[in-house]
């Protein structure tokens, strides 16, 4: 039974010694591999899974994502009894703290309106709330968006979240399931969105939903691009009811060179680098796991697939 | 004997009202001010001080500046015995935390990279080294300072500081003087000047200075501006060997429009908005400095007048 490492050649390399070090016992397949091979694959790590899954991959029992998101697997026609592993390795926290802090604190200081200004050579001090007077609140509650709570709590924010199941995190305020979903947005001056794609967040952040957005509040977006209806974005933005916001996910991706968002005076946008896995460190998650296998332990990040997180 | 409050309308009308519960037996002056009024005058509070300071307010004692500098003080010819306070409001020190870390990770995260990617269209993840190989260095370890520090330590840099005098900091590796100045540069991939404005700081970020940072450092500039020669931060930016800069200080202020930092494609620049002091928080500490006057004791923020800081 075999491990199949379904990535580009560079992170493909950095894994291989690590498993050679580590798991020297496990037949470690990458590239092109022919049927013979795909038929003994148990194991199979990557990003957008390899065509023809279910037909040439039938020893296949456990499918582990390369990054944070699985939504490219639950999107696809995957065999109901595979298991589903998202990567949770500990660097993608960090940098997911580093994101956060730096689009929450950019849209807090007014970043967005002192570039315009610097675009028009414009010296002109604008008038600047204390972070105790802007409410912070984070959608997905899971390990990312609790690394950003973490950081956030550091200045002072009034903090609060939101999670589909309920959540008990000490110093936020929580909300969860519909039933908490406007009283939550209601009370937020600064959102942040780190919630997975699902069937459930697919649009969620329409018209509607900014509406219900105090005036003057910012958005921070770094789930995934088809959540957010980007027209409703822009309109909000252009009305002024919503005063800046900060975009790592866009539909699509690559954001077209023609779209309204790239020029918005009131967009700061980035292509998708929140968080980068660090190949090393997804090894060695990888390892881990592994050894939780053969002990017939839990796997870190499994996917209740009903729920699709 | 009277305190004058040589500031701008509104934050006069705020201080008057901390002071007339704090202190109402203190006889408190604002706006134009008659010669008899000005001889009364043993305390005052200003940014830049009255004209004629020596002859108008004979009985003046000691100078309280509504900022967190006092250079405008040194500069001018101030009586030698006068004493020289600056402000130490508590939110100062949170604002310059919030700056600098947005500052911080801005170039960190290369967002001057990707702002001038988004003026083009252009989607393009760069490749981003992880925080604990990039060494954040702060110039100036004050209150303000290590402030910035306890907010940058989160994020796992290696951290330096270089000040005049000999200082301690769990966790910062302490440069000090002329002697540990080259050392204390060598080392700093992202270096950060917070020093106060004195005859030794002038000019001291120069060709030279910038030079011996190693290739690709980031600078973030929030002391003062006459301390950088611009033309030669320009250069280092154009030639490559500064990847990015993140100023809130420039010569002079207001940045003339045709200035050409404005629209340097590596540089953010905001209008000296780091820290602004909030009247309110300002009175708390002049109220609590009348205390320790009346009590014989050392004032906060009282500044050396030879040291300048």
């Amino acid at each position: 039974m075999a491990f199949y490492c379904y990535l580009d050649p560079a992170r493909t390399e950095q894994i291989r010694e690590v498993f050679a070090r580590a798991l020297p016992e496990v037949e470690f397949l990458s590239g092109d591999i022919d049927d013979g091979s795909a038929a003994r694959v148990r194991h199979l790590l990557c990003w957008q899974p390899p065509a023809q899954l279910e037909t040439r991959f039938p020893a296949l029992e456990i499918i582990f994502s390369s990054g944070a998101g699985v939504e490219q697997f639950l999107q696809s026609d995957l065999p109901a009894g595979l298991r589903i592993v998202r990567m949770t390795e500990p660097g993608l926290a960090r940098m997911m703290q580093e994101y956060i802090t730096l689009a929450v604190l950019s849209v807090f200081r007014q970043l967005p309106a002192y570039l315009d200004q610097q675009q028009k050579a414009m010296w002109q001090p604008l008038p600047q709330p204390s972070a105790t007077r802007r409410r912070v609140g984070v959608m997905g509650l899971g390990y990312l968006g609790q690394a950003a709570l973490a950081a956030l709590a550091l200045f002072g924010f009034p903090l609060a979240g939101w999670s589909r199941s309920e959540k008990h995190i000490a110093g936020v305020r929580c909300y969860h399931g519909d039933a908490g979903l406007d009283a939550f947005v209601a009370q937020t001056d600064i959102l942040v969105c780190l919630l997975p794609l699902t069937t459930e967040t697919e649009g969620l952040l329409n018209a509607d939903f900014f509406a219900r957005l105090p005036a003057g509040a910012s958005v921070v977006l770094a789930g995934r691009g088809p959540q957010t209806d980007q027209d409703a974005l822009i309109a909000a933005l252009d009305s002024g009811h919503l005063a800046s916001a900060f975009l790592d996910v866009t539909v699509p991706e690559p954001l077209p060179p023609a779209h309204p968002l790239w020029s918005h005076p009131k967009v700061i946008l980035t292509p998708h680098i929140a968080c980068v896995t660090d190949s090393h460190g997804a090894a060695e998650v990888l390892v881990d796991n592994f050894r939780r296998l053969a002990r017939g332990e839990p796997l870190t990040g499994e996917i209740d697939r009903v729920r699709g997180y």
